[in-house]
């Protein structure tokens, strides 16, 4: 079971310093403190200060790095808070459940909650580097929540998570960061392309699809490990494979 | 069952119009619509507008009373938000109790959810007009909510009580029927132990494992059809693979 100390916010690329404020005090209400920035357009600054009110703390302690990759680092869940769809089967958590999952993972595992740009959200690409999406259920016909108050409503459900957590059952599995995944998928891209089974004008697309599915599942360290044992060993040339004692599936 | 046009948000002499704003952004976009203020020190104004975003028609349909009696009137159930206690054995309802009372009140009835000043919150003569108290479970260590934030975390929950109430969003992926899924196990089942993968002495406690991995994720057709794609092209010997047209990569 997770602490809120577990849990990381990351603003990617905000604007407007008053919502970096808004956001740290937010946090700090809900016992959140560990707040990362990704280049943000204006930080430290007074507007941020002002906003924070108490919570100048969470701010003066902030990380400003320059790329998702820094700000995700050492983090065994990325969840992305956004309304847009990779497409492929990946329908976005709705908060109360990220929450609980968040919470629930073994204890010391980092989850990051990302937060995109005010006006225009999260990248493609970023999209791509989260491990799963959050979605806040809004009104469909005025969906439009300020930055600050998705990350009030997403660190009040973890509150609550860990609030009602103090109870539930953990899950003691042991995830690998998220360099490791990364790794995995540039592995497994690097042979489907070789294999011929992916297009090379057009890998991107059935890459998604395998992300999503494998962010689903949220495989653990050792599964990771036999899903790549099981695509080294299919790799081989077949007169090297045939024969040959595997070491990988002792597991 | 209630309806979220059942639900009145009462500011009870709000000093910032900035905080009228954010409060009737969060509103609009959790669904809620009516606003009453009772003495506000300054609305409308500019600043309200600015920060109401596209919810200024909440602003504009907002009515503007003097007491508290009179933005209660027509009410069935009128709730402060508050960490003051009466005293007598009233320990408050959690927001999320409060939401599902509010909703499952039978159709028509309506419910006041009030909020006091921002520095001093609701008198002793207001908590008392009060049928029952919520207070939001802030950090002990600070507890300082601005009253957008308060705002939007009950109208968050009041949606949440509401969407629970609705049926859940369907879920519209199809999946493969058991034996589909039985017979992808045993293809790979059997393509592990040939390419020497599997321990032939003890198959079971892997493939296991991939179950439980591929269980969880609950596969859909699409997918199924990927995978076995992916391991059918890397089963095959590798002058074969090479420059050959993929039809399975296309979906």
């Amino acid at each position: 079971m997770n602490k809120l100390s577990d849990m990381r916010i990351v603003l990617v690329r905000p604007s407007h310093p008053g919502n970096i404020g808004s956001a740290a005090r937010a946090m700090k209400n809900m016992g959140l403190s560990e707040l990362v920035l990704v280049k943000p357009d204006d930080f430290p600054s007074p507007q941020a200060d002002a906003l924070a009110s108490g919570a100048k703390d969470v701010l003066a302690s902030a990380s400003v790095v320059d790329t998702l990759a820094e700000a995700v680092d050492g983090c065994q869940w990325v969840v992305g808070t956004t309304a847009r769809r990779r497409g492929y089967n990946d329908r976005p958590l709705v908060p109360r459940a990220m929450a609980n999952q968040a919470i629930q993972m073994a204890s010391g595992q980092l989850t990051a909650l990302l937060f995109g740009r005010e006006r225009t959200g999260l990248t493609n690409d970023e999209v791509d580097a989260c491990h799963a999406l959050v979605e806040i259920p809004a009104n469909p016909e005025y969906s439009s929540l300020n930055l600050a108050q998705a990350v009030q409503v997403m660190t009040w459900e973890l509150r609550q998570a860990w609030l009602a957590g103090q109870a539930g059952e953990a899950d003691t599995r042991v995830y690998p960061e998220a360099a490791a995944l990364e790794s995995f998928y540039a592995y497994l891209e690097g042979l489907l392309l070789g294999s011929g089974f992916l297009n090379k004008d057009n890998p991107e697309h059935l890459m998604r699809r395998l992300r999503a599915l494998f962010g689903r599942v949220r495989l653990d360290d050792k599964e990771l490990r036999i899903l790549r044992g099981i695509f080294a060993t299919l790799e081989e040339p077949k007169h090297r494979r045939i024969g040959r004692k595997r070491t990988a599936a002792k597991s």
